[in-house]
């Protein structure tokens, strides 16, 4: 849709400088914008870019004001009011109430008239589906599923018995939650399944990522809190907590009964064993493996990076005799102190 | 369903200490049980739950019984015992015979009288369902596709050409089995795709998790063999071949051609390469990477844990260096021992 | 299909050793092969194999031909023109041009009349599906998807608003294109989504593998430049670039405007973080995490084999001292220095 400057700046809390009648109807980069666009700066690495951009407005902070060669609306935190001016320039595709004609909903289910059913949807007994939801094409609901008002369910998600999502969530295709937790007791050389009884319940405002599985607790739940952000092909095994506004990236995954706390932020490809608990604040960087509790808020690490595969692979032999060259090193400097205490001082230097 | 304490005891084989005509009518855990619950003790870390729990019951292990305040089912193997139990007292829902009438079904598939074909499944020329097997919503069972009986293929799992699954397995949401194995020939720059012709055979109580994919092999089959459990997102390459019981945790993965055995332990996050033989009975510990075959039974560990985050920046710059490292300490070991050769000794000490 | 050993000579551009009468109608691996197959070796691992093979003919390359006991096809690249003679003999199932009863297109839609539409797909408002196309049972098409001649949608595939595939492309099952990129602003303890608002643009002859996820870009696209193979469980975050011929293995993931050049080649699990930027022609080997852009071709490396536990333990130990064994080593050439230099020479010896 399209907006003033004067529009976007009353709306928005924004110091316009600028002709407060100029239209603008899309986003665009500092680079690409063309000149019905807005376009933003919050990183310094773009700064460059901003004298020769061709956007009718740039979103900035206070400072970056007087460099801008076109209008800007100034706000303290411009990546905060991009997102939501780019929000309403481009709002999501409005739900459109009803039950498609291919739709299977059980004669139980509670379906508000305000949402949105797709094609091939399939909707379990007793499910509870909240005002304004879309539930997308071809995804499928179990029993006793029921989701909060305004969220959505992207096509091909699968939502598996009890499972419970709150109110604006948004669950990308492919998700899958409540399957099974994986639990077993060794018997004899095979392995005797333990049922998974728990469901998953997710909080308010949560965003889950496309193809992720979050697994049923096998007696309490599996519990996602609120603001929780988790992108795409992640991993949340049974009886795990995660609390409110974590965030997770993609390709990571927590063990069983971990409970993480709040305003986590947990990047790529990082795995957490079963049993921890981490405190609020605590950032893990990519690919990091936890193994031990964490009760300081902090930063955490754990990866190698990538080099050269020769100088490498030096390194990497080495380290396979690593203990061996401690206990070297050991010895060397207790030859070096019998030495040391034992030579006479050269006293001709 | 409901039990009296005295049928648990003799279906199961427990001692029991406490009223026989108790009704229990569902488990929980020691701490949160109510008083119609049966509950157990297996892990020796919730031992002091056990003097406050209020459940109906408590399965357990022998030393463990003078400790209970309520009833006890004492068996050596209480953790198989309570699997057991619960799945008696929480059956899994019961399969309604007959296919849903949104379903497409080829003309020459054979369905068993008692199996289930739920809404919107899609099933394909010439495949054999045996009896009492469901297909979950919206599954895909491509051409040729063989189920054994009582196997419960999940909603939304793709089943491709060919692919045969044994009795009583369970296949979770998302899984693809048997799409084409990754195979391409170098060709001037670009790529020339191998045709992947095998598929993929998989033994009776197999259970596969959400979102995991099994590719077929290329000329002969990816195997899986009975009792083998895999968790979520893994990824199994074309021509492996698991041994029966093997277990794999989320997010692992095995390249191309490796052969697992019998009894395997694979933690999260695992990866092998491709071509490797394993033998029966290896533990890999989470996040290993395996490059190479192991026949020796044990455990094999590959991972450094995460530190805060300037303590493990220090170490990590280090290992950049550990070759030279190596080299400046045998450099001093070589000049310590010179040295100490011709060195005169303080006889003044 | 069946064909005479001379057809295929003269078809695929080989030397025949061999009665060119002699029929064959399947591909075979050299230890397997039954006697109206076609083997091949073009792996030197597998040369001993060839004395005893019961194929009907082998394609090998010149040097192998006198080993050969059977018939051959000698070509100087044996694999490229095995996987052009399977690919004849095992054609994949043909297109059965028409729209499945239960598919539910959308009235915008452009279906050319060649291109196969299978049960429960859902093709969106203003799709372009191209000559020969196939989607898939089941297979989700938001608004605007585009596909181009002759590409191949497995069942299951979700392709989302925009996105536009080039042809001759495989997806494979359970593949999720165009969900939202992972993009959020810090608000005061939560989270601001931003908008996703580019697409997913695919070049010709590319290959998805299955429950793959391949996200929209924010402003801009995400770009899969023609000819890139991406096994399963891959990850490409939003504004990703993967240069021609670029192929990825399983698990592997790239974060956000990472851009990768032509013909790398990277290895499964590898993990890239975001931003970089990938020369042509670098090869990533299995797991490794890049950190680092990179503008030299090559190999890089970047994992730590597993081993014995205990003895992984032992190094892993030492790893977490290995900055304070770095300053006891210095500290121990400083002493070893200022020993040489004070101290007289043993002139007995």
């Amino acid at each position: 849709m399209a907006a003033t400057l004067g529009e976007l700046a009353a709306r928005f809390g924004c110091e316009l400088h600028g002709n407060p009648d100029v239209v603008v109807g899309r986003v665009g980069t500092l680079s690409g914008a063309s000149s019905d666009a807005v376009a933003f700066l919050a990183n310094s690495l773009y700064r460059a870019q901003l004298a020769s951009t061709r956007a009718a407005v740039v979103i900035l902070g206070p400072r970056d004001r007087d460099g801008c060669p076109v209008a800007s609306l100034v706000h303290a935190e411009p990546y905060v009011i991009y997102a939501r001016i780019a929000a309403f320039l481009h709002p999501a595709t409005a739900v459109v109430p009803g039950v498609h004609a291919s739709a299977v909903v059980a004669a139980s289910a509670r379906i508000a008239p305000s949402a949105e059913v797709a094609a091939h949807a399939v909707i379990g007994p007793d499910c509870t589906i909240g005002a304004d939801v879309l539930v997308g094409a071809g995804s499928v609901l179990g029993a006793k599923v029921t989701i909060g008002a305004a969220t959505r369910i992207a096509p091909r998600v699968t939502l598996l018995d009890g499972v419970r999502i709150g109110a604006r969530c948004i669950v990308h295709p492919g998700a899958v939650i409540g399957a099974d937790g994986f639990g077993f007791a060794p018997d004899h050389g095979a392995w005797q399944k333990i049922p998974q009884l728990g469901t998953v319940v997710i909080g308010d405002d949560v965003e889950i990522g496309a193809n992720t599985t979050i697994d049923r607790g096998t007696i309490d739940d599996t519990v996602i809190e609120e603001g929780v952000k988790l992108d795409n092909l992640i991993q949340i095994a049974h009886n795990v907590r995660l609390g409110a506004h974590t965030i997770m990236a993609g390709t990571s995954g927590i063990a069983g009964s971990t409970k993480v706390g709040k305003r986590c932020m947990i990047g790529g490809g990082v795995l957490m064993i079963n049993g921890l608990t981490i405190c609020d604040d605590v950032l893990f960087t990519f690919r990091s493996v936890v193994t031990r509790s964490v009760d300081e808020p902090g930063t955490y690490s754990g990866v190698l990076p990538a080099e050269e595969a020769g100088k490498w692979r030096r390194n990497a032999v080495r380290f396979r005799k690593l203990d061996e060259m401690a206990q070297r090193l050991a010895d060397a400097e207790r030859q070096l102190a019998k030495l040391i205490a034992t030579t006479p001082k050269n006293t001709d230097g």
